[in-house]
């Protein structure tokens, strides 16, 4: 697809070429977001981040992002401060709001509402996540980590052993993940899940039809032997029909330090879209792997601004600018490592 | 009245020519708000956006203004953030927040409490709503969208035939739209209100005294006979002393295509402060009339942007070097027409 | 110490020379605080601003005095904004949104969370306020306006004479502040306090030890005789055990014009860490003292701005290059006298 002006509403718009010309973009990014140089390509531009539901995170990489590349950010972070209550139509909001920026960004809970917004809008939107239905940044970067990862251990994303842990039914990263996946070749994926929350019969169904490997399991040691990654995710609670549901899952999988060096193939990397539930009761992924230096967690949120860099800067048409104006950072940077 | 430095707190400032030295240097700004062209004439200056009562597109409408013209903006969205829970006085909340920017814009739901604010302040103050009491860069944007739709057709404000529909009781932007009006000649006002919700004897008597002509009445369809703009408002519901006497109101006048068709002229420009209330027992501006170019809601809130940014500019005195350092936009703007 | 890439989490950590090599990197900014200059020496570097509790004027202090120094700030101000509510731990947390930025500054309700997180991050971190622990740069603008005040009258810090009022039991700001004229030679504290909120008997002890006079008292009017100095507190109502515990003590000690001119020597310096409770049952610094030009109150907030962009400056070293691209400020800046 040309990216120049396009909404990114969904993972569904991407071929792998697409995926692979993004990444490059994300790669050259990089001495940015390290503060190595500095660059004011969109010195002027503004975008508008719209956060109809809080995401702390995700709001702060994408403005970030921004004005890593020289633009403003206008924010609003509730949805109780807009005009709904009086009655206003989406298509309003988006007729008025796309005159303020010229970009959006936008995060809301109602499944489909950023695409409504989007076709209102007068200006590209970026799906900042619509609910369960789609965040499709999150899903790029995690893609953009694996061929990262796999890249430092000599390999690709073609061939990839992936183990795909937790809950597998409202795990929204999990099920973008897989369409973007299922854009390479030979993939053969590991989902291991609690019974009863399995990835959908139409997810697997479909990482057949294109030619990759899919095994089905429910036990967390089996399933991440002879695997490239182990992606573990949080259980989604509050995307289950009652607490009480959600709490017979809390707890089920948990992967520590132990049992990666049991089960694992040496430097078999850990991925997890965040957060993480830290409460004794869940910690599906053990603090004691914070010292296994293939834990990849933090390099997937370094990455996020990485990813996000590169659609702001292909969707407004300035990546062969992007290098014009650059010059050395001048202030403190020396990263430190967390003590 | 000499703009530099001073509080905009009241429509009551203005005389002709101070409006029209205004909207004059809107028509300069169409160029940076359109982005075509970038300016940082207020690179290093700092608007506080201090929202004590929520309006995003107020908000963001008056950061981008100022980030268009190259400024900074730092933000507080709700008065629980303050210090008034402990008993601070709004004179020394004026004395802190002033010592921090270079010029303010305050809402807040108490009348009087922006003028309060402003004596306190040691920085140039813009009222961006204070309660039923004022607001009047709203008001100034729907006189110079009057203004330039006007002059798309070959007219002027002087002679104008205006309908307004509606809750005239407290619509405040109703009242303060015609005391601009007033300030030029020979304008035709239909007052059109549900019985109940007329404008007070003050406003139309003073409208009379300064030799306009005053129709009231309290049917739609014969109001909006030979005007040249309908301007519409909302059920102000929130400011009925009961929902039960608000609800009495609720979707008594609807204008749609049809209606329109019947008994306007052809292009009557349609107008409305907005946000329109589009839930279903309201309407009181059909979606129907979104093909309708003669709509002209989402110009107003695109000229908004315009009338801010010549307020800043003219109250920091930087309307003469807005072009200095002008150059081209180099991102995508290929604005486009919603689908 | 030395500042540059340091963690700023105490007045523990400051020696008398590195409160003094700040403050006169403090005096260097005036000219862009007063914006008679503006320095972009932090153009392209990003402040996160981290309230997880409401504080509008440190947040918009610390953020404006980033702006000032060329730098953008992106913003949280909720905890409900965060991840912490699907079970995130504090590192988890800080190690993400260290990927965000250059510096942090951070504001949360519990006692050592700011330290806490500081370990975990990746760029420097500074406390904006943990709970009833630590505010330093409260206590350095305190510290640095109590310089300026007793420069102006043709003193120093040295052989102060100062009476700490109000409530010394709870009062954050008094107890760093003791700390900080600690660190110089032969100061004389009045302490006065009502029964029951004295200052702990480690501090009164801690400052007897370094050499210090230390006078308690119950008395407001023999405690302001021949000082230069008056520092007055609000009761930290919010930290008692009950309200009506801190019902007993509001409106105990007064100081107006009155008993400032019939017990102070002339010229002494009223200060007050803000805000001051203005409701008729407290004023512990009553409103008739606007006018007295000892009043130092409000030159205390603006030297916070002076006190932050120092620390921002030292912190990511950037002292020398300040005035590198400094240029004149070309709008409005005729800052008014409130009226």
């Amino acid at each position: 697809m040309n990216f120049v002006g396009q909404d990114i509403l969904s993972v569904d718009q991407f071929e792998r070429a697409d995926v692979e010309r993004l990444f490059d973009v994300a790669d050259a990014m990089e001495p940015f977001a390290r503060r190595e140089r500095i660059t004011r390509v969109l010195q002027g531009a503004i975008l508008s981040n719209l956060f109809f539901e809080p995401s702390t995170r995700t709001r702060i990489s994408f403005g970030s992002a921004f004005n890593l590349l020289g633009g403003e950010v206008r924010e609003t972070t509730e949805i109780r401060e807009t005009s709904f209550a009086k009655g206003e139509s989406l298509h309003d909001t988006a007729r008025v709001l796309s005159g303020y920026s010229d970009v959006i960004v936008m995060r809301h809970p109602e499944p489909g509402s950023v695409g409504a917004f989007a076709r209102a809008s007068r200006v590209p939107v970026i799906n900042g996540g619509d609910g369960p239905n789609e965040h499709p940044s999150q899903a790029l970067l995690d893609l953009y980590t694996v061929r990262k990862e796999m890249r430092a251990r000599g390999g690709g994303i073609d061939g990839l052993r992936i183990a795909l842990i937790g809950d597998l039914k409202y795990g929204r990263a999990v099920h973008s993940l897989c369409k973007l996946l299922a854009l390479f070749e030979g993939v053969r994926f590991n989902l291991v899940s609690p019974p009863g929350l399995e990835v959908s019969e139409e997810i697997a169904a479909a990482l057949r039809r294109r030619g990759h490997a899919v095994n089905e399991g429910h036990e967390l040691e089996t399933g991440i032997h002879h695997v490239d990654i182990v992606y573990v995710t949080r259980t989604q609670e509050e995307r289950f029909p009652s607490q009480e549901e959600a709490d017979r899952y809390r707890g089920l999988f948990r992967l520590n330090q132990a049992i990666y060096t049991e089960h694992c193939e040496p430097n078999t990397v850990i991925m997890h879209p965040l957060p993480r539930d830290s409460r004794s009761q869940a910690q599906e992924l053990d603090e004691d792997l914070n010292a296994n230096p293939n834990l990849a967690i933090f390099r997937q949120t370094d990455n996020g601004v990485l990813v996000r860099m590169a659609l702001f800067a292909m969707v407004l048409d300035v990546v062969g600018r992007v290098d014009a104006d650059a010059r050395p950072v001048t202030w403190y940077t020396g990263k430190r490592t967390p003590r």
